[in-house]
């Protein structure tokens, strides 16, 4: 197996960052120093100074999105800080140009409440064309994107909670197609109450209203019984656990007919997943190794098996959701990204899988149709 | 003449802003994904978790410099806003690009205040190798830059404010050499008090102890006869103006060896040329229109005039300066930009005109020699 961790140091080390900003036209003679800097460009400064309408047809921002972290929540690394942050950002910055050909900007912060973050992010707002948040802390990233959205009139979207939100209905709209279900009929249990976690919850209701999610934690089922839950962990709870079901995951697990995790490796074994309901389905999206492997989920019965991971089938990845997104939003002027959005744009993406089967539930990353499919439905 | 407004309003809705993102690698491959992003560029974030002091190795960053403006002071177009600036921040790093082969990202700021402005560039501050102040208006540029350069550990500077004035000193340390004047034995008349003007002031000062500068604003020359000085100005009248002379310009230019003028159009007229010291030195540099017109000036008897024009000899550029500056400081480590770098990129550049002569006291913008020079000092 490939040494990644290596790879990516030796090349990091030699390109000394992966972006660069390219100049649309060459500065290569005085008439275009005239044109593109003074005097010309006074002139189009002078017409956005009356008509700022206008900024998005005469300035880059029409194609620009600021990727904005705090550090607080990078991949499996936890809070390391706006520095070390900065390559994750700089690589989905890549993800942006490489598949929507949107120009994006990393930006890292050096401030971690909510009061600072909205408004180091509302400052520099008119610089953007849309706010693309990564990698920051629930419950903060939660007041954080509320408030952004209302305050700016452009759109801002946290895409641990919202991309993979979208991504996991776009898999389980073909998931429970496969084995019969009705989403709003199912039992499901939803490992993680971070920002990815409620997220999908949240998404999962509104598409389905009725459907039965427990959600589950480090410290077991959320139920009435717990008294240590923070406030977003209590907005959960509302919305989740109608029965009041209490205690461990393993609990939780009878009966069930989907298994979500987006929390840690290996905490599903295949005892747990023989208590579920039959033909049950799977997503385990803890990265780099899934709550639990596909080899152990089919060996305990299960066939419909997602993980994050591209080395199996069903890749769960947010790259498959965000650049349409954005895409749609910048080229058709959407300034809030809605749950109707969300819905929409995961039931385009099922529907780009024209004969799911239960390895293949979710388009490929690389499928030319996914960006233009989702982007027109941004409206 | 050609008609640059309506030329620059064309291509800027031509081309749809006039930088984008390019990627130093192409995202071709699986493998390239797993490399710069998850999971290979965990390693790398882990990396930089504990060893902060290696970002600029792998990161963008050492190549990157943010042009930061609230757009309060555009051209001359005064407080236009922050979406109106960004055309002019974009012409800005066009420049950093084509001149100094920086990475320059221009960031307009919805926020005005001095404790706002450092507060919002100080959150982002991780982001970039260094901050280029544009466009801000006296007097909170000065407070916003001073807090800045203390409160970050990368170089910040304010352009309009150094820029402007280490360009003139070069331009003026040749042209005392042809008028065979010691710099600290002149009488000067410098009009405008804003950022630009401020700094040419405190330069001079610094450069030759004993000059005798004659401040002047739109009410006349600032002395302790004037009631109505703001605190930057109150503080520019400490290190000027030491025989307190009051008046009008007019009364300001008796005897003058040098006038710089850093305010509007055709504020100097012949007769007031004419009352000047023999063989004078004028740098006028109101943009589009100087101070007076070099037609008009050399009338009255000027050998040496130099304006912002490209149009004319003697360019004073702002470019002659800030590329060499900035790349220096990027590619030497240097944290802080200091009165000797000044003084030393002054130096530097007009020791790159190896035989001045009153049509040329200033190297030419294209001059190769230029940012390579000017960035070997800055150490």
């Amino acid at each position: 197996m490939i040494d990644y961790n290596e790879l990516a140091l030796q090349k990091h080390l030699e390109l000394r960052g992966k972006l660069a900003v390219h100049l649309k036209d060459d500065l290569d003679s005085q008439e275009k120093l005239s044109i593109y800097y003074t005097p010309g460009v006074g002139a189009v400064s002078s017409h956005l100074a009356h008509h700022p309408e206008d900024t998005r047809k005469y300035t880059w921002t029409n194609n620009l999105v600021a990727v904005i972290s705090d550090g607080s929540a990078v991949l499996g690394l936890g809070n390391i800080g706006p520095r070390a942050a900065l390559p994750v950002m700089e690589g989905k910055a890549m993800l942006f140009k490489h598949f929507a050909n949107i120009d994006a900007i990393p930006i890292v912060l050096d401030v971690h409440s909510a009061d600072d973050i909205v408004a180091a992010v509302a400052a520099i707002a008119p610089s953007f064309g849309g706010i693309n948040l990564e990698d920051i802390a629930a419950p903060i990233c939660f007041e954080v994107e509320q408030r952004l959205k209302q305050l700016l009139p452009i759109p801002v979207m946290h895409d641990d909670q919202h991309g993979t939100a979208i991504v996991v209905l776009a898999g389980l709209i073909n998931a429970v197609k496969l084995t019969d279900r009705k989403l709003s009929q199912c039992k499901l249990v939803l490992v993680g109450t971070g920002a990815a976690g409620v997220a999908v919850a949240k998404l999962l209701l509104r598409y389905a209203p009725g459907i039965n999610i427990l959600a589950v934690d480090s410290q077991g089922i959320l139920s009435s019984q717990r008294n240590n839950l923070n406030d977003s962990k209590q907005a959960l709870l509302k919305l989740t656990n109608s029965d009041d079901t209490s205690g461990s995951l393993a609990n939780g697990m009878h009966g069930a007919d989907i298994f979500i995790g987006v929390s840690r490796a290996n905490l599903l074994d295949a005892a747990m997943i023989k208590t579920m309901a039959k033909d049950p389905i799977v997503i385990a999206l803890a990265n780099p190794v899934p709550e639990v492997m596909p080899e152990v989920a089919r060996a305990a019965g299960v066939r419909i098996i997602a993980t994050g991971r591209s080395d199996y089938p069903n890749q769960i990845n947010n790259a498959l959701a965000f650049p349409g997104i954005f895409r749609g939003a910048l080229d058709n002027g959407v300034r809030m990204i809605t749950d109707a959005h969300k819905i929409q744009a995961a039931e385009t993406m099922a529907a780009l899988v024209q004969d799911p089967t239960p390895g293949c539930i979710i388009p490929m990353i690389s499928n030319p149709r996914l960006v233009p499919a989702i982007a027109d439905i941004i409206r």
